[in-house]
């Protein structure tokens, strides 16, 4: 009975660990949460999921804006667990993979910082889903902005899916800006050909 | 028996990820290895750790150098998972803490992007780690550029130290630039006095 009870134990802790539930950890929910009427829920815990990269200022139209230039965003990615696990051994990201892009203010010349740029404020949150039996494009995307908990998928005019499609480096994302998975994907010949020469 | 091997698996399997290694993940060995004459090993996987924050071209000098200001270098920090769960709770940073500042060239205007600026290859790898048995000031800090696998700790002339001491906001580290840590210190009550006026 004892025994039993400790395999039990253990079995539950087994359990918990492979939902991404370690012990004294805060449960990261890296797998996408839809209502019943297809809206996503505000991803839980992303900053403790894996660090892509991050950037300042980028733009892509014709020139940046005016506000940009004297007020850039930075702007962290970060990517669920498992599918950047996956993305390792693959070089491709697998279904049910999120992206989170999250947008914040720069700061300069405060506390002993006397140049260049430092965080600030979230100020934008925006996440892209691989689910190919929701998205006829395999992937959908989501403006969780102004503190919403739910959204629904942004319209096929969005222009994200357009300028992901054409121009992500790797299966809809942009691995041209991720350094360390660009590498990966390089060694798995997962690179799209127009990507690779720029 | 088979009960019994039932249990010794999953005991082991329990072990293995109270140990950090969780089944289907890289191990991220994020306790400090010292060599026996006192040089730290190159911290593998950091990149799998806690995302602190980023900066570009951050200064702390009167003038930030030409050079500098033409090609700034982003600044990508990291901790260690269980420290990070630590600090949650009380503020602080456990013994064995260890930051990982990785230092990124940055690049423009390459495949799509129009404006502001993207990361670029690995420039240099510093580290600190809090070990009050082996540093008297609690922190060492090392540098592991160009490739150093190992690294002693650097003189306690170095400005690292002096730096750090006097201007981190919590326990010598620069939580001010920490957006998300920096609302934990403040819940606990754990930033310098100094610190909170800036």
């Amino acid at each position: 009975m004892r025994r039993a009870s400790i395999t039990s134990l253990a079995a539950s802790i087994v359990l918990a660990v492979f939902a991404g539930n370690a012990p004294g950890q805060q449960s990261s929910a890296d797998v996408p949460q839809f209502t019943n009427d297809g809206k996503l829920l505000r991803p839980q815990g992303y900053r403790e999921w894996i660090f892509v990269t991050s950037g300042l200022g980028m733009t892509y139209g014709a020139r940046p804006s005016t506000s940009q230039e004297a007020d850039p965003r930075f702007d962290n990615v970060f990517v669920s667990r498992a599918a950047y696990d996956s993305f390792l051994k693959q070089g491709t990201w697998p279904e049910k993979t999120v992206f989170v892009l999250e947008i914040r203010t720069s700061h300069s010349k405060e506390s002993i910082n006397r140049g260049g740029h430092f965080q600030g404020d979230v100020d934008g949150v925006e996440v892209e889903v691989k689910d190919s039996s929701r998205f006829k494009g395999k992937w959908g995307f989501f403006d969780f902005s102004e503190g919403k908990t739910s959204a629904a998928p942004l319209p096929a005019s969005a222009a994200c899916y357009s300028c992901h499609a054409e121009h992500g480096a790797v299966d809809n994302t942009f691995v041209q800006f991720y350094p360390t998975l660009l590498q990966v994907a390089k060694t798995k010949g997962t690179v799209k050909s127009e990507a690779k020469s720029e």
